[in-house]
């Protein structure tokens, strides 16, 4: 069987480093392992317009803004398919017959989906469109036949939703759907990486992020600005390393290479993270090194992006192009369905005939 | 603006009176009455599935059933479009995304879909694909931009809630999608007809339905076994017209062309069930009576049916034309939505222009 992976944003904001090292960073090694068969990118607007319908503007504009993000940090449009959700119909075809499979109070039992209610304060009034996401996820990692999907810890629920409605559509209409399998991050740090204000997530309207777009300069007073250990006064004062967004950072994105090239001090760090917790290791030094290691990371993201953006039109033939071959096996999965599920009636000679002979014989 | 008419059936079986006396007749009359620019007839497959989904089979074998009763009964393939509806894919692209314009807690308070869980005794385990088909069924309306919609009271909700989606839709993106209106039928009688056993609704697992494809001598056989008053055992008994599914039968088919060739006794049918309610006339005499109303019903019925069984690949065929025909219109709709929703950014010159601005002058 293909190995076939899965992935996607939602075109809400630019993407910040969160998204980078929480799942960017992770997909273009997957693509660059050679170990997948095919692997679909896809950019969100319908599902992100399921609580944004009333702002398509803002769906619309960043579009572009996710594209550029993706080519810049090493997607490579002759490896990876990268589409726009809301051009390939199919899916909502597949989200309609999906729907009978699963019933209303399994949904409202997802975590999931529960907890992003919560976060967007909906109560009573959640839209139809984003109570049943899951059904539509389902649809997006099926109709791809996707064997794995990278997501982190908060989003198991969906794909065991997404697991379910494959075996259901199985057993009652045959074989036709894959079961997706999840890859979790192997480095923890990476995840629900914090605001640079030390709040648990990057945000645009909080201003707390570090985009993957920032100039060099941007980047380096985001960093200078950061929240430290508000209890680290003077230098030699012994510092947590624990809800430090600095050490946060480091943690997901330091390794040897940036310690021997710009903490030679240290040979690790841990050393470094020693040091700081003793006191004596002012926060400006360690700012400095974040930086240079943010920036030796974001440089050639940078490099690419501002490619990009002279042909603008070209990204947007990079997603016209994908969209055409991502609909191409939607489809194909789509006729499979509809096989399976008999209702492609008027190419079933077999259904006709037998129709015919039954009046025949009247 | 062009008046068109949406209407259909779930092809979950054969139709019958019930639904020829509450429906079919007057869309045939509706059809003729040139007051329309268009008839749509949906025979809905998909909406059938939300409720039948490990049954696919028995959907599969009613349509032509279904079709077959919709021919016999006068609809003209030349003045209306018979369609399946799973043959539209757009259908559940305007379901995806109007679901984003209502609310669970609203689909929770529609009466005609509380009633309907409770007479399918879903309780907890409503399939979403059920719950959420009052949207479904605004697409279904909107999709043909109708204006006009021919439903029994117990409906209004459901064209209430498709009104309110054109509503929110049109103030959000733009006016694009036509507001319908209800015609309620003119003759309450007609409106569920009782089974034959004078149960409140003809059901084929209750074997208490006279099907629009019986026979001639099913119907008399049916017509005489017919539910009428437990008390009035002589005929000199007066008897009730009240329940008395004779009387409400004849309530619904009975005109006075039919008195003056069948029951000359009698100058109407009021004079009739005064007679009955004295006493001294008998329910062998109501029954033949009623019998001969409905052999002269259903006779031509009866007949075109079976010049149409003689020719099965033909009534798939006006199906399949049907199909190609609502697919276009509903095509058209899709396109003018995906505009006014502004998803359709590839052919979006303005937005690919602005976006190569915004970049060039960085």
């Amino acid at each position: 069987m293909e190995k076939i992976i899965l992935t996607g944003d939602r075109p809400t904001g630019r993407l910040h480093v969160g998204h980078y090292a929480g799942s960017l960073k992770r997909r273009v090694q997957l693509q660059n392992s050679g170990e997948f068969d095919k692997i679909y990118i896809m950019i969100a607007d319908a599902q992100a317009l399921t609580d944004n319908f009333d702002n398509p503007e803002k769906i619309r504009q960043n579009i572009i803004e996710v594209a550029l993000d993706y080519l810049s940090c090493g997607i490579d449009p002759k490896k990876a398919t990268i589409f726009v959700q809301s051009q390939i119909p199919e899916l909502t075809e597949l989200t309609f017959f999906y729907a009978n499979l699963v019933t209303v109070s399994r949904l409202q039992r997802n975590p999931t989906v529960k907890n992003e209610i919560k976060m967007r304060n909906f109560e009573a009034s959640i839209p139809v469109g984003f109570f049943t996401y899951p059904i539509s996820q389902a649809a997006d990692i099926t109709a791809f036949k996707a064997t794995t999907i990278p997501v982190g810890e908060d989003q198991l629920p969906m794909i065991e939703q997404a697991r379910e409605i494959v075996r259901k559509f199985n057993s009652v209409y045959g074989e036709v759907l894959v079961e997706p399998e999840v890859i979790l991050p192997e480095n923890d740090a990476c995840m629900r990486l914090p605001g640079i204000d030390g709040k648990q997530k990057m945000s645009k309207s909080l201003g707390n992020c570090i985009y993957l777009s920032d100039t060099e300069e941007d980047v380096r007073k985001k960093v200078m600005s950061m929240y430290t250990d508000p209890e680290h006064i003077q230098v030699s004062d012994p510092g947590h390393i624990e809800g430090n967004t600095v050490f946060t950072y480091l943690d997901a994105f330091c390794n040897q290479g940036h310690i021997d090239e710009y903490a030679k001090d240290y040979n690790s760090l841990d050393e470094m993270k020693a040091h700081y917790q003793r006191g004596g290791l002012g926060d400006v030094k360690i700012k400095k090194f974040l930086n240079n290691v943010l920036q030796e990371e974001l440089s050639p993201i940078r490099a690419r992006r501002s490619e990009y953006e002279k042909d603008i039109v070209g990204v947007y033939d990079i997603l016209k192009e994908g969209s055409i071959v991502a609909r191409e096996k939607a489809a194909q999965t789509m006729k499979e369905v509809k096989d399976m599920m008999k209702i492609n009636y008027f190419e079933d000679e077999e259904l006709i005939r037998k129709h015919c002979e039954k009046y025949a014989s009247k």
